[in-house]
């Protein structure tokens, strides 16, 4: 085993840094049995000093200014979890251009200026590792990045927000709408105050974007993604999808097509016996199908101090063991060479291909569903299955189930089918993915 | 990109070898624009040489010796995929002699020679590969030995083979008997003509063996490996566990305690609402406990040509990344330093911690209950829950659930038990895990 202990620089000693500290220190011997040297947090870098005293105690630098843990000669890696855009970018840009490697948990940033800081880091021959940004203590990045090396990777679909799949879960569970099961998630801190954030998907995007470059190797475009919350879903059409064989789960969902990259979070019905539809609370999960190794699938907590640390570490054991290379030998962040990624386009969301949950509610009397059927089947629509339900004396709700079809001709035949003099309501449309 | 290829010899081009030929060259673009450089097969040795250049065609070296292959001066990777011990050992030891790297999915020969061929490797200073040797195209090695590295592993249980978990599918969802479950998993390829391998669980042992080894640094121990197989189970047995919320899957289970490892292959109860619960047919999933993590799950196809050789050609991807570092920065074969192996020890199966599900026949009259449930007592075993099933008029079936016992007490337990006079039967007793 080596001597020397790799020194660690840790910008942010919240929930994530906190966790960090404490993996470290209580798995110092089991991380070092496997790295081979010790792993040491050397520096860091909060807002509180004393209160960061208190944790680390005496022998440890602690400053506000991130700057110079970023830039501290003895500092081999910096690890930033403190979240955020501009001193998060600042730091981080700040400790590449001083060589050391950067280890980080923010999908944010990195969904919106990963471009420009791997380019800034494969300049100076250094790492960036992000195993924490996406689904917590999952080694989702490794396995698509390394362990599927050998597929071109087709598509992939996760449940990559604890707290929409809680909310879901408990939707589902409880029959309650979700302003309740929301609330149920605020009571025991799975969800936000303001959780805007969560439950618009916005999260969500921020790790697909993520995973759509490693399994596809295009840049990050954060920009392109089409988001859709689960804030608007009916506790009704829960109830009507399982009815149907089907859970709605909040997806991140990025396909290859010939034509292009779709890249889309939304709420999705999900056949009920594959292995996404099991996952409860907030449990994440991804499930990635590649053209020799068929689908597999990762689940595991998706967030929290210590399921988090455990990425954050497992990055710093990589980035330790790999620091020795040269830079043509060590992996990838976006995991194909950077001289080798791909320029397809990521499409628009009208030209998505899918299957979807269609509900209206309409007159009861004849013809109407002739009338339905009739402007899907004028844009090339099928209709995989229907049923209805009355209510009151004058009313039902149909539901569809329709085969694939563009998301743009969904939505001319739905743009008619409002117009309808017979329809009372806009339309309920879900997506549907068969994941197969 | 680097102009330079790696070259990789074949030792077989059965089914898995066959798929790694097909895998190298259909996915060849996309694995050189991840690996840096192309991974192009330069030698063969195979038993028929004329089928396999049907296959691979004039330019490459085909053999029959795989000495040829595994000593040739311009291989930088042995992969060998033929199975077996004898050969198989003696190609690979000669392939570590001449300074290669050596990549196989012979969990068989590993599971029982692996100290050997690793501490060769070690001093040889090469790399030994082994992904495709454990559930497949999952990259579980690597998620335990990598994405895992923070944690101190505390337990994993997986469904690692998955001819028997389509048996047992096919007997829970059709109420089949074990043999007709049998004759049609021959049927459809997924049982071997002698399925004794599988269906004893010997194959799953191998491959536990394994993931201990990775779990908790200790020397692979196949000879301690406890293995029950599925050819006893009776339907009522799935019956009744589905009845208390369980499903039975063959599971191989290995966990650390303070006095030493658990390692044991068997028939398991396991709760329904838990994820390895929802595995089907010839899928696997492994389940891994760490401290920091939490229960993280991977789950995909376990055999296979092309899932297998994807696992394979990630292992090929590795090894070439890895291949010019110094060996104190590349990755340990078993995921801990060769110098920081454990030596806690394997648990003989009566120092084993389990909860039960046992069944038996008893007279159908008062009292009997109080006497099995006293002997239960007496060694300090308590029940969690019980029911009973008539029999004819005079007889009936005890079902008894225990909470957690050890293995040796129940043994004398039930000795006693089938002691007694009014009970008719043999106790069927299967392990019960909770899996938290």
């Amino acid at each position: 085993m080596s001597a020397h202990p790799i020194k660690v620089g840790l910008l942010g000693l919240g929930v994530v840094g906190g966790g960090t500290w404490k993996v470290l220190n209580q798995n110092a011997e089991e991380i070092a049995r496997r790295a081979g040297r010790r792993i040491e947090v050397a520096a860091v870098a909060v807002r509180d000093i004393e209160k960061a005293r208190r944790l680390v105690g005496d022998d440890i630098l602690v400053v506000q200014d991130g700057a110079q843990v970023a830039t501290h000669p003895d500092i081999d890696i910096v690890v930033e979890l403190m979240g955020g855009h501009s001193l998060a970018r600042d730091w981080i840009m700040q400790a590449i251009a001083h060589g050391k490697h950067v280890v980080t948990a923010n999908k944010a940033l990195l969904a919106e200026y990963g471009n420009e800081i791997f380019a800034a880091a494969q300049a100076k021959g250094v790492m960036v590792a992000f195993e924490a940004a996406v689904a917590g203590g999952i080694p989702i990045v490794k396995a698509i990045r390394e362990g599927l090396a050998a597929n071109r990777i087709q598509w992939l679909a996760g449940i990559i927000n604890g707290t929409t799949n809680f909310i879901l879960s408990e939707m589902r569970a409880r029959g309650e709408p979700f302003t309740e099961a929301l609330a149920e998630a605020q009571r025991l801190g799975y969800a936000e105050a303001d959780p805007t954030f969560d439950v618009e998907g916005i999260d969500a995007a921020h790790k697909l974007t993520l995973l759509a470059s490693l399994a596809f190797g295009i840049p990050v475009q954060f920009d392109k993604a089409y988001t859709e919350g689960i804030a608007r879903l009916a506790q009704e059409d829960l109830a009507h999808a399982e009815r149907l064989g089907y859970r709605v789960k909040l997806l991140g969902i990025t396909r290859r097509r010939p034509e292009g990259i779709e890249l889309r979070v939304h709420p999705t019905l999900v056949p009920a016996e594959n292995m996404l539809a099991s996952v409860q609370g907030a449990m994440n999960a991804v499930l990635v199908q590649g053209d020799a190794v068929g689908p597999t699938l990762y689940y595991g907590q998706g967030a929290g101090a210590l399921p988090t640390a455990s990425a954050v570490v497992a990055d710093l054991v990589d980035v330790t063991r790999l620091q020795a290379a040269d830079p043509g030998h060590q992996v990838p962040p976006l995991a194909f060479q950077p001289d080798a990624m791909d320029d397809t386009p990521v499409l628009p969301m009208a030209d998505v291909l899918s299957s979807y949950y269609l509900r209206l509610r309409v007159q009861d009397r004849p013809g109407v569903l002739a009338d339905v059927a009739r402007i899907l089947a004028d844009v090339g629509i099928s209709i995989g299955s229907m049923f209805q339900e009355p209510h009151g004396d004058t009313e039902a709700d149909i539901i569809f189930l329709t085969h694939q079809a563009r998301e743009g001709d969904i939505d001319s035949a739905l743009q008619r089918i409002v117009g309808l003099p017979f329809v009372h309501s806009d339309v309920t449309r879900l997506r549907v993915e068969n994941l197969s």
